[in-house]
């Protein structure tokens, strides 16, 4: 028989931390903490094969629950000194949701429950405070009725209103003890009109309609469809944490609050978080009142007037500071940690490893290495790359003039400027136009995810350090200032104010998250630096991986920017980028437009020095490391004007009849340019624009050596290859440019020939091209455009939507689609490898910089990933991560 | 030790027909015909494995070769008397190469090998005729220069031409012994200077050299291009035949010919052929002198004044027509033969089986089975499914008036009307543009190829039966008129008289290959009938077939077309092309334009009769076969207007604002419509749409059954799935229509849900989608332009390339790309059937009705092939060679 129920209190606990799949998160570490003897509130959890069984048998439970259910309550009673529906000593009980991971769309918790018209006077008897009686029912009554019932949190809001207006008063706190006997029996009364039925006044009835509940919202239609996008099985479940009540509301000397035991902004060691005096825990999380900080020390640098916790409750402070210390040791891992202080006495009600910028996990990670806490694998393991990219976004020249409008808490660092939308919509629609948005709201609410993940930054006028834009902001590493609280927002004139400044819809602003400041217009930013803790993590990092890490570059900036960022080489290189600066599209449209062979050579020919220019400062700039070299890709049209102004104008620069360009434009069109005349297709067509280009980097490569500087390791690309004979064609004219130019200069420079796999075909036939190739990148962009037949460019019409139904789980151009795409690279991989032994293999697609795709390419056996020069460090993170995952694998 | 040189003559021969690989064609069958004691002048062999060991060899001989090439070379001379080289009696041979099959590039024959200036005389002495010595003489040293030795054949053209000048002659006939003797020394002078070394007057010189370009010509660029479009391996190599002469020109009892058993174009078991007295081989197949026919009731039914051979040389004749029927009976097949008769003699120069119209094919198949010569699977196997697309054309209708203006020879069957074009380039120019052409040429050469393929019918102005263009035509099943003598043609003013008649480039002509006639304008046509040696025959296919055909088709007329050529179910039924008709278009229209859900439902319920009419009259047609309905697949915006005065009038029509039409259409314009908002992604985006055609294919399947139809067996398609939550997504909606539709009807028709697999992620998938489909179609249109990148709209500007180039054997879009898209289909099958057994497999794209792709879905394991109405028939022959094919392989 399956144990259902497992208790916790009193410095023991039946379960323990390595229970989370069987106790949910939650459950286990409460405990946990028991069993470290730490002042938990006893309780207990129903498990979450409960919750399966429940679902595999018609939503009915195991028979033995009842029972086991009545036996914890009696025990928490025992505990507690109180009982359950005792109308003299009653047991109040916190109902909460609690699944092996944190999952949206699961129950709110209720609070106070055990309240019934009896109880409640036991209540005020027992505490001589017949207030906070009915203060505690009516919220139980309110609560309970939403989260358990159903019903809408804006009738009882309505009551609350009409009695206060009644008595003429503005806050909850005049209220007292008649007023809120008043409200809790108005709530019932509005309750039993609503559902026909009245307010349970029977506490078993109330506790098994929280705890079915929970599990109801276990199949709620936001749980399903989280779960559909993450790959979380159906049959995990969720547990239930019932547990005694501890009052935060119990006057001066009670308070609830949460805390980090580091900043998760900077991840500072010290205790850093909020409190409220007199409140229940969710006064703290909803953004109502404005909390405290928990030190001393914090409330002086915020200037803030009110004392911190440590100088108001200084005995409870010491008691968190110390349980901190303690939770920190046991997990090795910062923690997350909600308390209540009850007259006096600190309880703990929650502990987790707490969430952080990426500026945090750095110094966390390092600092802890150094503290002896864990070692260097873990804390490579810990730190999130694709947070990492915070750190590399840009911060304000601390020298730029500036013209601050408002300040508010710096909720998540970094800054960014862009154009204000006030709606989610605006700022996706704006996003999506290419521009830079900041997202202006009130508060945010989940439905506003998409449009914070479309923006720089984001900024509310309301909400604390863990209010929802904070706490998003910080996961999405998007720059996030909150609770600036001289901000009048109307949203529906696209319009807000700021002491005497309006910004409209459309303008221009710029926020710093790192200390809580608005200003209007742009403000100059300033390159992050990457040394301190980041280098020393890199360095870890930098030891441990196996998969080198190269840049996208095509110009020598982009090298240098890269090569400060780590990257070990080039590993995309385009050609056409050159193409477009101003002197050379001259050159390149009068290739177009030449009648034949002998006029493009000439154009050709002019554009020959350009590029070996190009190349030679490339080479300088990466000093004998890998280059990637991809020879002309795009189609030729994309070269050439198509609006009537412009085509006059490139006529009159080329020296070439409008009416003949105009013809070359129409002729060059495509219905489908993505899978038409361009890469190799152009090379064999055109066998003199690849010669030309060969003969660039190569003499461009002598050039370097001869000037003094390393030997590059070049590795020239043939584009869209799906056929062996297409590389066959095109290496035989390169080799035969490299033999003329040896016996030119006698001389010539090692390179490679190889290929982009970009094509399902060419990923099938790679042991034949392997033949040929001597390398392969896969370019993954294209493939995924070619293997899921998805235009990246025309794919928004129907993608946002597939994501929003949960029909793909990811953008498959952000993280590649492993089951599709990737079964093309590891087939390519094998096959290729099987022909030659030692084939190089990399990837330069956009997927080079996800971390989830690095991973992949790490267990695809790849060598290297290619990625853009700002994604380096993330590339070289999460390869590191992944080296470790497989090592983990392996043993 | 290797044999090198295999002799046959006398008999008697040390081959046989088997030994193709190692004699080639032309070897095996004149050791072959030796054996069978048929008259064939003596000769020998060098075997193929001599070209190889050349080529592995640095181009160098076996150390036995000279010895074994003496002797064989003596026991010709032993066999006829004579021996080379000698002053008295000289041995002439011919020189021909002989490959396993037969391929361009190869060397042309070389005659007369043997004399030199003394042999001249001796040849003068011995024969009595010094004019047929020196006109031998000369002919050899021009035929030598050229082919062994690369001097201009127009070199020698202008000598000859200058000396008839001189002596004011016309004809080369009037030339006599001293002029050919003058000529033969000016040839030699010319060769002397052109190449600074003597014309060869050692006829070992002379025969080794011709032997060595026999071997040079395997590696002529012609026939490596030919090689590796075939995929013919390098090291097959080349045999060389050297043959004692005999000659044709010897005077009025001499002549030359080639003939075939039957008519190669009708199949009439008749000899038939043409000869020429007093000729040599080349003048028959050069066409300079118009040849007469064999027999003499071919020559009464042309309407000829020179005698037959069956006149002119009845013995002969009669051995001729012995030999023929011997052939025929050894070979069990039709022979194309070459023969010489010499002073009465008749020598058998070749044999082959012969080329023939698909007519020919199909009648000489089912007489041989009749007669007792083959089997009926020999006979399937036989005739040639491409080309039986021929008997498909339409004929002329007798009734119809028509305005003759020439006749010509009926060298290929079928008649064709098109624009006439006088060049190979603009005929395929013009077959570009999709018109049709009328290919017109004095005479057809292998630069014609290209546009001959792209003309719907050729017309020639010289040349007989056996001429280039003849030939040609009728292997690629073209209509063909050669000969119309009358004909005046000036390409370079692009106009042509015929009697009184102009015609210019781009007027209309019809000709009529069948009788040879050609017609100004357009005359109307006939559809062909299907039924005799037709019917047989494609009866004997569908005994053997194992795969089904079904056709593509989108109304009742295409449905009752396909059916009466066999079709076997609908494979592929468009729905789409329903909604171009003239009055659906304007509902189309008021869908795309609607602004929600419920504008939309209201334009999709005038459009539900609609479609459910159209299915209704197609599943009436259909009787109870299979019918596979594919949801709406294109993009929306074609059924949109893009230009202004269409946007004018469509707004006009559909009640709309034409500023908001303008503004939908540039919406839902895309940069890739192939990769775009298309097929399921419509369904998934607009549920309402496919909705809306579930409920017209069910209601329409029932009607028919409730009005006494047969019950269809339905299978809808969603079209483009690439992840199987699509298709889930989709068959939910589906099945809830149907649901619905039980529920109003109180039943449902039988139906399947299944998938068209047409994109790489889908066919790697196929296991976890076979969850969900029913059945698979693959859609290799589709699938081939996302496997190889290849947008078939953009293809023309370097798949032409690729071709001329080798780069790709076929068309990927004609001939399924095996190697690519092959393997997606066969892994797609596989999967598919490892999760649902009994998956239905077929293929939809028009590969369906190519016979190497229809092979290649037998073997991959599919249930169907679907094709066009007018392929059925190609495809039933094609799926039973397969069937065949496959039964050998297992034997």
């Amino acid at each position: 028989m399956s144990k259902w129920v497992y208790s916790f209190g009193d410095g023991a606990a039946e379960g323990e931390a390595g229970m989370k799949n069987l106790l949910g998160g939650k459950g286990a570490n409460l405990a946990e903490m028991s069993n470290l003897g730490l002042p938990v509130p006893p309780g207990f959890t129903i498990t979450t094969e409960v919750c399966t069984h429940y679902y595999a048998n018609g939503q009915s439970y195991p028979a033995e629950l009842k029972a086991a259910v009545e036996k914890a309550v009696a025990k928490v009673g025992e505990l507690t000194g109180t009982k359950f529906g005792d109308a003299q000593k009653p047991l109040l009980v916190s109902v909460r949701s609690g699944a092996r991971v944190s999952m949206p769309g699961m129950m709110d918790t209720v609070l106070n429950l055990g309240l019934t018209k009896e109880t409640t006077e036991g209540l005020a008897r027992l505490t001589g405070d017949a207030r906070f009686a009915y203060d505690s029912y009516r919220r139980f009554i309110q609560m309970y009725s939403n989260v358990v019932l159903g019903v809408e949190h804006a009738l009882f809001e309505e009551i609350l209103d009409t009695i206060k207006e009644e008595k003429g008063i503005e806050l909850d706190t005049e209220l007292d003890a008649a007023d809120l006997k008043r409200i809790a029996q108005a709530y019932k009364d509005r309750v039993q009109k609503d559902l026909g039925s009245p307010f349970p006044d029977d506490v078993e009835a109330q506790l098994w309609g929280a705890i079915g509940a929970v599990f109801g919202s276990w199949q709620s239609s936001r749980a399903n469809t989280y779960r559909r996008l993450h790959h979380i099985p159906e049959n995990w479940g969720t547990a239930v944490n019932v547990q005694a009540m501890v009052f935060g509301n119990r006057g001066e000397t009670s308070a609830t609050g949460v805390a980090f035991t580091r900043n998760p902004s900077t991840g500072e060691n010290l205790l850093y978080g909020e409190f409220l005096i007199n409140a229940q825990g969710e006064d703290v999380v909803a953004g109502i009142r404005t909390p405290q900080p928990i030190t001393k020390e914090v409330r002086e640098r915020q200037g803030g007037k009110l004392p911190s916790m440590e100088e108001a409750m200084p005995d409870a402070f010491a008691t968190l500071k110390r349980i901190g210390e303690t939770l920190e040791a046991h997990y090795r891992d910062m923690q997350d940690v909600e308390f209540t202080v009850q007259e006096g006495k600190l309880f703990m009600l929650q502990t987790r490893n707490g969430k952080r910028t990426a500026e945090a996990a750095l110094k966390v990670a390092v600092d802890m290495v150094k503290e002896g806490l864990i070692g260097k694998d873990i804390a490579v393991a810990r730190v999130d790359p694709a947070a990492l990219d915070q750190l590399l976004h840009p911060t304000l020249d601390p020298d730029a003039p500036r013209d601050l409008i408002a300040t508010g808490l710096a909720a998540s660092p970094g800054a960014a400027t862009g154009e204000v939308a006030f709606t989610a919509d605006e700022a996706e629609k704006l996003a999506a136009d290419g521009r830079d948005v900041i997202l202006v709201r009130t508060e945010t609410s989940p439905e506003d995810i998409h449009g914070m993940h479309a923006a720089k930054g984001i900024l509310t006028a309301r909400g604390g350090m863990t209010s929802h834009a904070a706490v998003v902001a910080r996961g999405m590493g998007r720059p996030c200032v909150s609770g600036a609280g001289t901000l009048k927002i109307d949203a529906a004139q696209g319009v807000m104010t700021a002491g005497g400044t309006t910004v409209r819809r459309g303008d221009v602003i710029t926020i710093d998250g790192a200390v809580g400041e608005v200003y209007r217009g742009k403000v100059a930013m300033r390159q992050p630096e990457l040394t301190g803790d980041f280098g020393t993590l890199m360095g870890w990092a930098d030891s441990i991986r196996t998969l080198k890490i190269r840049t996208n570059a095509d110009t020598p900036s982009d090298a240098e920017t890269a090569r400060k960022f780590g990257a070990e080489g080039i590993g995309l290189c385009r050609t056409e980028h050159m193409f477009f600066e101003q002197e050379r599209i001259v050159a390149v449209r009068q290739m177009i437009l030449a009648d034949d062979e002998k006029g493009r050579q000439a154009a050709l020919a002019r554009l020959l020095p350009m590029q070996r220019g190009d190349f030679e400062a490339i080479f300088k700039e990466m000093e004998g490391l890998p280059v990637t070299i991809r020879l002309l890709d795009p189609p030729l049209h994309e070269f050439l004007p198509h609006k009537e102004e412009e085509i006059a104008e490139v006529a009159a620069a080329a020296g070439a009849d409008p009416a003949k360009l105009r013809a070359r434009a129409i002729a060059l069109q495509e219905s489908n340019p993505m899978l038409g005349h361009r890469g190799c297709r152009l090379g064999i067509t055109y066998p003199e624009i690849y010669e030309m280009q060969a003969r660039a980097i190569l003499e461009a490569a002598l050039n370097v050596e001869a000037a003094g500087g390393k030997a590059v390791q070049l590795e020239i690309m043939v584009p869209l290859v799906g056929f062996k004979a297409e590389l066959d064609f095109l290496k035989e004219r390169i080799v035969a440019v490299a033999h003329a130019l040896e016996k030119e200069r006698g001389k010539l420079p090692n390179y490679l020939i190889g290929t982009m796999i970009e094509l399902p075909r060419a990923a099938l036939q790679a042991g034949s091209i392997a033949e040929s190739a001597e390398f392969f990148s896969f370019g993954t962009n294209d493939l995924t455009q070619t293997a899921l037949g998805v235009s990246r460019d025309d794919a928004g019409t129907f993608l946002t939507e597939y994501l929003k139904k949960g029909i793909v789980a990811r953008d498959p151009f952000v993280s590649i689609d492993q089951d599709g795409v990737g079964e093309l690279v590891r087939i390519a991989a094998k096959r290729g490898r099987e022909t030659r032994e030692n084939l190089k293999l990399g990837i330069c697609g956009e997927h080079g910089g996800d971390p989830e795709s690095i991973r992949f390419c790490h267990s695809a056996g790849l060598d290297y990933v290619s990625c853009s020069p700002f994604r380096v460090p993330v590339a070289r993170l999460a390869a590191a991560q992944a080296a470790l995952e497989s090592r983990h694998e392996s043993d």
